[in-house]
């Protein structure tokens, strides 16, 4: 079997830590490896179940001789970098929202548009975090009758904001637990302990924020649904690292609960948790504690929307997701072992 | 000025503290004070601005000479108590769930329906503390356009479950603080600190909770709309006492974001937060922790639903509300004012 020289760009973050756990989780065929980042973090010796491996600076060079590519670096880096990568023959997979949108990268959801990566040009995208927690359980309906309408609400947790965000949640916890005054937020613009913050990325269009727009404009491409409609609105909740997501859905054809069920059950990458009758909690519904460390998104509350005039065509659920993991890391080495097939 | 015999039900617990503490806010025409409670709490002495009063066991004959009685307490005491207290000659202000739907018991917000106030028989209900929240600013935009159709993600504090919630959010959050394991959940289904829990109430309707279905079959009776169709799904999150709902609006007729803008702006009951460029986070959306303690309830984020087919006839906000004061007491002592004015 062939064996791929892959890089991991923003090895040391919380994505890009995830994205080394899960190549080897998936047993992604490694010849070797390389981790680059910001100069800050190179000379950092890292134990890897490929050997020990030195963090370099990434720059254009570091690409020779890299076959893949796992970017989990900002826009302004990736921008920077990865076209120098396709240069020297490699074939990218980006975290970053850099290149999404473009008409020659695909945006890619294995679930549901595998087949879109074959079409790249030395670069796949991977989408926002958000938008695949939704969009992963939204698919199977969708084939079964036409999603031509969205209303999404987030719960998204501190790991949107990297480990920064996360050490700030916990710091503030922290704190709390010990009747420390909080100290003044940095990764977020207000307290996230026992607060929520309505607004995740800058203003974007009409009052919505880009974090908003992305599950509207990524989900177009990535369903090749042009005219797909998507209201959505994105708060910060004091969760770690699982998103959730209230989900309201509008088909163009009928749809019964029980084909909406059996197709969520069987989904790849879905798992059906919706049972309030269950014992335990845990058997319930999806929890972001439930559904942290792991590759699944969990679904769950699924019924008709009584509010839609249509009776037929209306769906609502929840769901919760891993924000480091399906959201971000496991997505893309997901993408990356497509290319190896 | 007539001055009143006033009795509150409940007294001990978060929401009567809160009543006890609206009364002198808002300057009620206190003459005596009964506080009534369960007989684990009689006996126990309370300072108030009427003297110290100590808390007497609810039971029928306590409810002798008393004018109007303020009800905290949960529904079977009130389905049990409060006929008693009517026959006695007094009107019952109840915040439980017992009477809410009652064809002959007011439902009242006093910003949106004082009127139907003034027709009871002896109980007015206060609504729920969700749909109280999610109403306030829903009723001036419907003013305008004719809501037909609601669509609420909630995201429901911790005191929505009283003192004992409360107290168990802050008991996780001190454990997580001080690395302790946390103790098994008793207020709560699950771990709330750093977790979510979308479920709120027992399962009512098509999979919809007792909660969720109290938007709509309250709403409807409120605003006198009887065909007001709402999607609802419930979910705790660890925060103390603020509730926040996430709100998208259909209407009969158009309606412009400024003239949306405009009405809540001078809605009473209703604070206008929405500039996502403010320099100060506090000014520009509503947060659950700058909405604590206080009577408002604050809207932000409001933009038009982009998801609408009919472009002008969809709005979407935020909002958040002190769940203990207008969702609950403050809501009860303003009804309470109507019956003296």
């Amino acid at each position: 079997m062939k064996k791929y020289v892959v890089a991991i760009v923003g090895a040391t973050g919380a994505v890009g830590t995830q994205m080394l756990a899960c190549l080897e989780e998936q047993q992604f065929p490694v010849g070797a490896l390389k981790l680059l980042a910001s100069p800050r973090s190179a000379g950092k010796v890292v134990s890897t179940p490929w050997g020990e491996v030195t963090v370099e600076t990434a720059a254009p060079e570091a690409f020779d001789g890299v076959d893949i590519v796992l970017g989990a670096a900002e826009d302004d880096v990736a921008k920077a970098l990865y076209p120098e990568a396709v240069r020297r023959g490699a074939v990218v997979v980006d975290n970053s929202h850099a290149f999404r949108l473009d008409e020659d990268v695909p945006l890619v959801i294995p679930e549901i548009n595998a087949a879109d990566a074959l079409q790249h040009k030395g670069i796949i995208a991977n989408p926002n975090c958000a938008t695949i927690i939704g969009l992963v359980p939204t698919w199977p309906l969708h084939q079964l009758a036409g999603v031509k309408r969205m209303i999404v609400s987030t719960y998204q947790a501190a790991s949107g904001a990297g480990v920064p965000g996360m050490r700030e949640l916990e710091e503030q916890i922290g704190c709390m637990g010990r009747g420390e005054e909080i100290p003044a937020p940095a990764a977020f613009a207000a307290q996230l302990a026992s607060n929520l913050i309505p607004q995740i990325g800058g203003e974007k269009y009409q009052g919505f924020t880009s974090e908003e727009m992305k599950m509207q404009n990524e989900g177009r491409k990535i369903m090749h649904l042009p005219d797909l409609r998507v209201n959505c609105t994105c708060v910060r909740v004091p969760v770690l690292r699982s998103h959730s997501e209230s989900v309201t859905l509008e088909f163009e054809r009928d749809i019964t609960l029980e084909q909406a069920r059996e197709a969520l059950a069987s989904a790849p990458g879905v798992k059906l948790v919706d049972d309030l009758a269950a014992e335990s909690a845990h058997d319930r519904w999806p929890m972001p504690l439930d559904t942290t460390d792991q590759d699944l998104i969990w679904v769950g509350r699924v019924r008709r929307d009584i509010s839609n005039p249509d009776a037929l065509r209306g769906i609502t659920f929840w769901c919760c997701g891993d924000q480091i993991r399906k959201g971000a890391a496991t997505n893309a080495v997901q993408i990356a072992k497509l290319l190896c097939e």
